[in-house]
């Protein structure tokens, strides 16, 4: 299902979102776009580079919402494990995070992600496997 | 070199460690130690669990310096890739991340990191790679 | 459950193991040793020296079996990803893998191993995520 | 550089890929292409179906390929680490793997790589990371 407009702004107001600084922008078919514009507080240890750990949480998060984009009502995912690469210094206001589903089978779901910059260079690149949970109390 | 009383203090008081609530607590011979008391507003999308972001956070910055503390002044590391497991849900208030050095190269340093819950409960494991770089500003 | 030493033996004999130079040494309580005594032909492009693939055929299969001896008569298990870090040229003529789990749950079972050289210099580390499954044909 | 016909050919009879069955078919630009037909041997533990660790060794090489031709006269490259996911069983009697860099750094290049059967039906993904090291040998 792809998320609503509604949903994603709903979504984009919880505090992990709003005080890394992430925003996701679509998410449909088993695939989610995100935006980084990171707080100067993330930026360590290098000023105006957001650390590892929040391009990372973008990547996370936006593979989980390219998972979840194909799941039914009812069901959500978590991450099994993810495998994050860094190519070069993240520079930049902008950061940008795109993520794909590889493959999708009862229980698991497998996705890769690329974050780039504003000039789309390639920052990360990234691949997970991410579990399908049923959501009883939902 | 073994991270001084001092200078640990003084690496706390970083905005991403206070954000976030990770504190190094030492950091010798290749090996690190940090805790993680986390902020409420990282609990998402589970309420008193932080994300694994944040714990990536903690292990990633952990495997850090477990690295820096073989290397000589002048010399500091970067994040070449990072793969993390998530073993079982972040429950409790306070978690703790050890690191230690697998092997070290002319250029790259190999890492493992663990973080368990307070009862010593394994919840994330990882392996990764660091590249040593020359900090000549420094 | 133990491999017994009639159940090694037979395993042994498999033909991918007996073409590569792998032998599975001991299987129990979540822990593995094999050892691989590499054919000429598994040596290249540096003569004496195994692939870093052959190593990871020993490294899989080893910790397939460490999780193996965890599980009930009537379950299997599958390799869903698996990470290697290649710390040291693979030089000497045996070479020895150690695989232990860390977490399982229901339905998947987290293992890490290392393999070294005859002097137990660490060459290769891992960390890999393995699926349970049940096996009605046995 | 582009790997000629004949280097290719060359290339290809080294007694690891003609036992395992692999054969490279395309290296340029930062990409590469191989198959893989495997042994009854490698086929283990399920009849017709190569090891995980075969496939493995096709992705690694073809990676190493795609770095290959990258570099000018005197380099080389070895493997740092290497992530695969295996997302569904390897039947059919033929494979193909593709193989293309991210990135390239003085020191690393980055590489994925897709592993398909006979009807382009995905069932291994990779992401690794290359050091590129002078031969001043050759």
């Amino acid at each position: 299902m792809e998320l609503s407009k509604p949903t994603l702004d709903r979504m984009n107001e919880n505090l992990l979102y709003t005080t890394l600084g992430i925003r996701l922008e679509e998410a449909a078919e088993g695939r989610a776009r995100a935006r980084l514009t990171p707080k100067a507080e993330m930026c360590w240890p290098f000023p105006d580079q957001p650390h590892g750990g929040i391009l990372f949480t973008m990547m996370d998060t936006t593979m989980a919402w390219a998972v979840q984009s194909l799941l039914e009502s009812g069901y959500a995912c978590t991450t099994v494990d993810l495998n994050i690469q860094y190519l070069a210094p993240a520079k930049g206001g902008r950061f940008f995070c795109k993520a794909w589903t590889s493959h999708q089978t009862k229980h698991l779901v497998f996705v890769r992600a690329d974050i780039v910059d504003s000039e789309d260079h390639p920052l990360a690149v990234g691949q997970a496997t991410f579990r399908i949970i049923k959501m009883d109390f939902i």
